[in-house]
């Protein structure tokens, strides 16, 4: 398998469907559908859709469910991010090096295109060709993941972290789990949900997913550390500026590249019981290891 | 029938339902939990949940489904004036004679408790005891209601509207009918829906809540220059002041007045073809018709 060629393949399907649901619009609605765009289509690594898209792939379903699931979480995703460089709340300016939504649109137009994103997700999954059952175990799964008991209460802890400089680990991965990895999660459960998973195997994808979601953040912590600004297309250095507790604050770096190597063989074991067909996920978890942005 | 009785019947069950669906935390969620019951526990009509019980209990249907799907409309609704509220938005202090949310809780909670109740509703319509098919008709009807081709349109209209006294007749009532008017419609239809509605019903009852919807923001524009303060616990002349165009400033009172007749006039000739059963709604239209607030 040509893992590159893969991770394309399942990125083209969604930079398109993406494309399309959320298009141009010549009326009144322009300006907002434009805001929406501008930060959906900038050029996102795509990791939740390609996680739903590879989970339900390696279990044999195919792929149109998972592109749109998978695009409805990314939709969801984007308009977490419009909302959390807002001004009230970590005010940046830049993100993916490029200016952010409120510094092109204006606050006003932010905001709503942030709801209109969430809103669209919603929508796009209650208009899904997916078989009726599965579509609302996946609507179930996916607003408990990005409510204020998943994705929002992650934000409701990071936002006290940044006044509060004596966090425990235990809360950091627990704001981790949340803000972070609820909707990871998600997205591997989607996949297995639509790929007809067994209980074992959502057993063993919840496994998989978990200790992958939290490798990213440690990777997102010492990235911020030890990145490059043209890479990461934003600045580093703002968790210590914001005086933030990281895993890289709590361990220092040598300690967090320790534990995101063990959480991602941690993820990658969970991944026996499929054999050679986890061979595209097992690449993803190193991938995401490795990468630089 | 006794109307006010049967309106406080329903509106317990909505009270009694919402309390439960978003409860007191104790946990590091307290605030956002509190933020969230602020506003969604502080004495609205619920003009939207009201109606989808009406109208599926008018036509025979249970009325724990649409007291289920109507409250979800209803946490959309004040997620729309929580986020409507804020500093970038309109500003405004007060809401139902308290202050609004960001003044009691700040710009960022106030901000994440709207993106909290927005997730809350998909959340309840996920979980809700209702049947598959009905259940993703619901979904599929207030996601694209709430949406940007629905409120959010509305809000992206109206924004402009504060700065461009140049609208026509034709496009303010565009901005009502998505901004007030497409979750009043949804939550008829919904209603509709889980009461098991023909094809025919459906229609006469679209009828019903597309004049209603429009009627109740004739009566909004009446109110904002000629209601008491008091009573409608905000201040009066808001619209004035924004160089807002409205019903008012388009035909005076007077003229607004035959309009707001007419319009009630039409919603309840559409509900001719439910006879006896309608009577509930044919007063409920008077008395929106009739409110001081």
């Amino acid at each position: 398998m040509d893992f590159i060629k893969q991770f394309s393949d399942y990125t083209e399907k969604i930079e398109e469907y993406l494309d399309d649901v959320v298009p141009l619009a010549d009326n009144y609605q322009s300006e907002i559908y434009e805001a929406m765009r501008y930060s959906l289509l900038s050029g996102g690594k795509r990791i939740r859709p390609v996680l739903c898209m590879a989970v339900c792939d390696m279990l044999g379903g195919s792929l149109s469910e998972p592109t749109v699931i998978g695009s409805a979480i990314e939709c969801i995703h984007t308009y977490s991010l419009i909302h959390d460089d807002l001004p009230c709340m970590d005010n940046d300016d830049f993100r993916r090096g490029k200016p952010t939504n409120h510094k092109v649109y204006g606050e006003t137009t932010a905001l709503l295109a942030g709801d209109g994103l969430l809103n669209k997700a919603f929508e796009i999954i209650g208009n899904a060709d997916v078989p009726d059952d599965k579509k609302i175990l996946c609507l179930m799964n996916i607003s408990t993941a990005s409510g204020v008991d998943g994705m929002i209460g992650g934000q409701v802890i990071d936002l006290k972290n940044e006044k509060n400089a004596d966090v425990s680990v235990e809360e950091l991965k627990t704001m981790h789990s949340l803000k972070t990895g609820a909707l990871i999660d998600t997205a591997a459960y989607c996949g297995a949900v639509l790929g007809g998973a067994t209980e074992t195997e959502i057993t063993a994808i919840k496994e998989f997913s978990s200790a992958l979601g939290l490798a990213f953040q440690v990777k997102d912590d010492i990235l911020d550390y030890t990145g490059n600004e043209e890479l990461l297309g934003k600045p580093v250095g703002s968790d210590a500026e914001n005086e933030k507790v990281t895993f890289v604050t709590l361990f220092g770096i040598e300690k967090s590249e320790e534990i995101l190597n063990e959480l991602t063989e941690k993820a990658k074991s969970a991944l026996d019981i499929f054999g050679d067909k986890a061979e595209f996920l097992l690449e993803f978890a190193d991938f995401l290891l490795e990468r630089s942005y």
